[in-house]
């Protein structure tokens, strides 16, 4: 663990208690003076420390944001995570974690901010993401697979988001609206951008960023949102934490990634369905080539929608923007 | 025409005849002190020109690179070319258009450069780019097509370098070795390497480098590529002009580049078939998933490799590491 995430753990384990400087010093094999620096510096991140002399340093607050120093005890992942690039601004995570890909970051490299200037959803469309109460992070993935599987990923991400929350808020009934959208009581809780730079045969890197409105409150959201997206805390009535959940995303999307990479999208595909929000709906699909209606009858293994045509033949739609036709 | 084109344009239509300065003030309606610095920049560029009291100026020798003052009046391109980023060395054409993409090029704007430091291949494999001989280009597309369209690109690009090759050495019988060498005397003559950044349903953008031995001798192949590499020079006995064949290529890959995004691959199979070395040969092929052995049968839409496999069914092989087999 980081040195200031040490300082942390050992601080908040003594609960309302003091913490001698010297055991501190001691314990992590420093100097008064470098101490008194991280203190220093934890203090502009927003943790509220004490000093009393003779008695030692005492946490009094913890900032309510995503800060490594609160993931890092959380993480039980083996590489998603372990680099984590935390900024209280940026215009887009996704576009902060492709530029550190292109000058080599590893796989698992993760950006979280606070806030994005310029969040974006697919094809570019706006992102709301006010600071101090929702989830911004990308994900750095280098998959030893070919260029077309990688639009699967969105989906296996996406049912690792739905694990996560529903190991959080196992109350809620999250689901997934084809192809990127998390979905809850009709509204948008959340959404995968998934980007790569790729040639023939060959992946350079894909970045998967993942949005979920946390703890937004009703009267937060632009007019032009407030009918149509939601945020966890609404749906609960109190709030998530924001690490607990990211650690807990960090988690099942290793899991769900290295089952992706090794077998692909079918063994995940059941899981899918039953969250799938569209299955056995009337849809009309808009997408590159035009529009589409049908009835939504499930996933293919390459994450295409299968959608049933008012003539009974089946067609795969492999991205759009679906809109369920009311009934 | 940028002005120094219409310089060097003016000179050599005067072929050994001389041209007065004041004329070619007129022309361009500019002092003779500005005329004096583009002659002076085109001197630093290789042209050997002139300068006589009161005849003017005389153009003795141009230089052998593929400068867009040489390129310019050769162009027919509506939008290939049109902007033209020359450069007597970079570290890779593609690495540089990629980086014009990023920050806006429009579609079209291309990479030209005598040598390249790091020039690449598939898979990162090095591309021998000595200065003074051959030809390395990258053009920046922007095609309205899903990614999952982008790989069969690099089967058009090669259909187009094939017919420029054809228009300027009509008596070569140049092959296309999938996915995307170029091939003559069984030997590489050149490639082709697409990149592409995306995301689920949409191209950001896409580079397509194309690398190809034009005046190499025989003589100047390191020792490992002297049995593997072939010039068109080898082949024909003579040089080839790069600026006549650059603007052929330009010509030829707007005219397929279009066709392809408009109906995809399919209309030029039966002409890229005829190009295919590999039809009805034994084969392996090398991918991610492990080697495989057949018959090499034909190209599909998607621009996959048709293998026929020793029980008779049939495979579709989308990119790989293609070797013939002793029959």
């Amino acid at each position: 663990m980081q040195t200031e995430t040490v300082i942390v753990q050992t601080l908040g384990a003594a609960g309302t208690g003091y913490v001698s400087g010297a055991a501190i010093c001691r314990n992590l094999g420093m100097s008064r003076m470098a101490v008194w620096k991280h203190i220093d510096h934890l203090r502009a991140l927003g943790y509220e420390i004490e000093a009393a002399p003779r008695r030692g340093y005492r946490l009094l607050t913890r900032p309510d944001r995503p800060l490594p120093t609160e993931i890092e005890p959380l993480l039980v992942t083996s590489r998603f995570g372990r680099e984590l690039v935390y900024q209280d601004r940026v215009d887009s995570t996704n576009r902060l974690a492709s530029a550190l890909a292109e000058t080599g970051a590893t796989e698992g490299l993760t950006v979280v901010a606070d806030a994005q200037d310029a969040g974006r959803g697919r094809l570019d469309r706006k992102w709301h993401s006010p600071p101090g109460t929702n989830l911004y992070l990308s994900v750095v993935l280098r998959p030893a697979v070919a260029p077309q599987a990688v639009p699967s990923l969105a989906l296996a991400t996406g049912l690792a988001v739905l694990r996560a929350i529903g190991v959080l808020c196992p109350h809620l009934h999250v689901g997934l609206k084809w192809p990127n959208d998390l979905w809850l009581d009709g509204r948008k809780l959340g959404g995968i951008l998934c980007e790569m730079r790729s040639e023939l045969d060959r992946v350079h890197h894909a970045i998967v960023g993942i949005g979920i409105n946390v703890n937004a409150l009703a009267a937060e959201w632009p007019a032009d949102l407030a009918a149509t997206a939601i945020s966890l805390r609404q749906a609960l009535g109190k709030p998530v934490s924001r690490p607990l959940l990211l650690a807990e995303i960090l988690r099942r999307f290793e899991e769900v990634y290295d089952s992706w990479q090794r077998d692909g999208l079918k063994p995940l595909l059941p899981e899918l369905e039953t969250f799938s929000i569209l299955n056995g709906r009337p849809v009309r699909v808009h997408d590159l080539a035009g529009d589409l209606t049908g009835t939504a009858v499930g996933l293919t293994p390459t994450g295409a929608l299968l959608l049933e045509q008012p003539d009974g033949s089946r067609r795969e739609v492999i991205a759009g923007d679906v809109r369920i036709r009311p009934a």
